[in-house]
């Protein structure tokens, strides 16, 4: 087996050619999509208002367990892929560990995080079935600017809801869209009905990202040629987001790699489950004994203090239901919370495969959070997202845990992106004025409130 | 031969264990430094009170051809290189152009362009020399935030003399050196007598980097364990840096490839330098016909409009005399200049070359600079750091050059980072409110009458 360098590229030939889908070896489904008006599962006749063709079929297919990635998708992914699998000997000689740490790092691209992977193929696949624009919600901004990327590179319009307070903490972010050529309009905004109602109702609102999700599909429905796309949560998006997992297990194999845990931080769900993907199959079938563990902020704790239960994505009650952990769609993280990872639900096959004892959970407050990058950052020479940081705070954990007990430990973890536009956050962290919060059951239980009241 | 990926990465181990000295093969040798006291040319013991020892012993070394990279840097340099040889497959069909671009990247790094490779350098044989903090101006941040990486790393104390403008159009690049630990402080400053001069002299002044430097280099003289680190022009630096042309040349060898021409922009010259040092030393002895070109701001034209004369490194006249193109170190760029490379003088060894026919020069407009550089971020992913994107514009110009010849040249270009930080430049030009400066004659003969009045 080949020396294990710092850093794993695959050679171009190596990379991937199709997608992971879980579903397919799955012992037990995740429940599907069901419709508020009739309380029917969805039908790809339900969703076609709303989402493009190609992209409805990923979205319901549970048997395949490859999907192919189209010529020209896998082109796209030439420009910035195969990201790097990085062995972090800096940081395990830092922690004085005998856990051996790899982390794929996804920040290699102008957006700084992996939404670029699902950002091309869903644009791909709209330019293919011959729309000629998009919307999408954006929270830090990494999936607005993917999009933008995307969208710049096949020739689409695009308008970009981004939650008021992200495009007011990182103006900077929403240049760089607009520098792609998206359109952005900070939400809740009055170019909506959703938006205004919300306006009319809580006139200070710094958004949240449901509520950008329910302003891009209504600005999707009432456009011609117009569909909306999302970064995260839905089947498809984690699809795509397998290029992540699929690279890694190719690596892996190549140089004997076997991890004993992956770990990676969770908010919509799409880059942990892309990471993960191809390693839970094998666990599924008995071929490894991995402990995978999902890392969301304490201040937005869906799978650890939510509920599994049908619900909607978005704040503004469009979408179908869907069965997942989630705090409410009318759950609202605290104005203080800077991490990412805002999202109120959590995929729904990370939801099933985490209900069902495959995988489990932590939460993190973004103190430690904040420390453990800056350490990381000091060390690694990286400066990684609040989001990714999550991540790295439980590995981090986990090999100091490791230096204690002297286990050889193997672990991995998802860096999903850099920092840079994060630095008002880091700021407040190195200034000490950063806080912490975790809601009390009270809180989750005016969230649980706007649960819809449906039985199954 | 293999065919060409579109990134090509050096195996680890491929990577190079030395660093190129041009001086070596050159017919004639840059001039040495004079110093303003005796007239005389500087010994490494004029030297020593600023620069640390093994940082001399380069400076001075015309000799050896490869300088061997120590362990403990090639160790540092894994972290974030190899870094990619580009072929812009996409850039190449977007203009629909014959010739084949290549361009080496640097910005996949936190400092976000290339002066990581000299920053990992200087910081490790400070340490190894007992050294405890460190003192360095700095213009766009990329240089500071590449020594606060490093310092991070090696555990050394630093301070960075930021230029006042960037500071304040920059706040997120002063947050990134912070958090590796840096202390920032805008030049000019009232820490330092040569910047309180300054103050007094012009209280609105919104910096250069020669005052910066100033500032510098007075607090590491009067400051006990501390050296002045210089991220540009010094011989030293673009000897680190020609682990870009180190790379470069390998993987041209590996692939077949043969540049007709190789393009850098320039500001002090280091980039540029390393990235063609291994290729020009083939130039010299006759072993390529490859056309060198430098691309430079019109509004700071130091190689295209600039003396062949001796001339200070600094505002403040603390360096010893360095003969190169230089505007005077009293040359100030106009306030509406955003796109770096800002500096009044130009590396001795570039300047020598050019000077003797070797290489050629070209000057670029912002305006056309910014807008190659949206072009150029929309085709092939990557958000280029304006000063890059001088090389860009000059690289598409021949491109299209090349369409309506139909030649099929080969365009080899250094991309020395990324445009994270500079998005109040590129929202200006968008706007549309961004505009151009030529400096008049007169404006260049007020700088040069700040040249030193010495003859020899």
């Amino acid at each position: 087996m080949a020396e294990i360098p710092y850093k794993i590229f695959l050679e171009e030939s190596e990379m991937p050619k199709a997608w992971h889908n879980v579903r397919a070896v799955m012992k037990e489904l995740p429940d599907p999509f069901i419709s508020p008006a009739t309380g029917k599962a969805c039908t790809a006749d339900d969703l076609r208002p709303v989402f493009c063709d190609d992209l409805i079929a990923q979205e319901l297919n549970t048997t395949d367990e490859y999907i192919e990635i189209p010529e020209e998708i896998r082109s796209f992914y030439k420009m910035y892929r195969p990201s790097p699998l990085v062995r972090a000997y800096n940081l395990e000689k830092a922690l004085d560990t005998p856990a051996k740490i790899y982390y794929k790092f996804e920040g290699n691209n102008t957006s700084g995080s992996h939404k670029l992977n699902s950002a091309a193929a869903q644009v791909y696949y709209a330019k293919k079935q011959g729309l000629t624009s998009l919307t999408t919600e954006t929270g830090a901004g990494q999936w607005g600017t993917a999009l933008s990327m995307a969208c710049a590179f096949y020739g689409m319009d695009l308008t970009v809801y981004m939650v008021k307070v992200s495009a007011e903490q990182k103006p900077h972010r929403r240049a760089v869209i607009e520098t792609y050529g998206g359109k952005v309009i900070p939400s809740p905004s009055d170019t909506t009905e959703v938006g205004r109602r919300i306006l009319a109702e809580n006139p200070g609102t710094g958004g949240s990202l449901g509520c950008a999700i329910s302003e891009a599909m209504e600005t999707a429905l009432k456009t011609e040629g117009c569909r909306y796309v999302l970064g995260s949560v839905l089947n498809h998006v984690l699809v795509h987001q397998t290029i992540i997992g699929q690279e890694t297990y190719a690596a892996c194999k190549k140089y004997g790699i076997e991890p004993d845990m992956i770990i990676g931080c969770a908010g919509g769900g799409s880059n942990l489950g892309g990471l993960i993907s191809p390693f839970m199959a094998d666990y599924i079938q008995g071929k490894n004994n991995i402990d995978f563990v999902a890392v969301e902020p304490a201040s937005c704790p869906s799978l650890t203090r939510g509920r599994y239960a049908f619900d909607f994505g978005d704040t503004g009650k469009m979408t179908p239901l869907m069965r997942m952990y989630t705090l409410g769609s009318g759950f609202m993280p605290s104005p203080n919370h800077a991490g990412g990872l805002r999202y109120h639900g959590m995929s729904p096959i990370l939801s099933k495969l985490y209900h069902d004892g495959y995988m489990r959970a932590v939460s993190c407050e973004q103190t430690k959070v904040f420390e453990a990058a800056v350490k990381f950052a000091r060390v690694e020479g990286t400066l990684p997202a609040p989001e990714s940081s999550h991540a790295i705070k439980a590995a981090m954990d986990e090999a100091i845990r490791c230096r204690e007990t002297g286990e050889a430990k193997t672990i991995l973890f998802g860096l999903t992106g850099t920092g840079y536009f994060d630095m008002t956050a880091y700021q407040a962290y190195l200034n000490g004025t950063m806080t912490d919060y975790i809601p009390t059951d009270e809180d989750l239980e005016r969230g649980f409130a706007t649960l819809p009241k449906i039985n199954f």
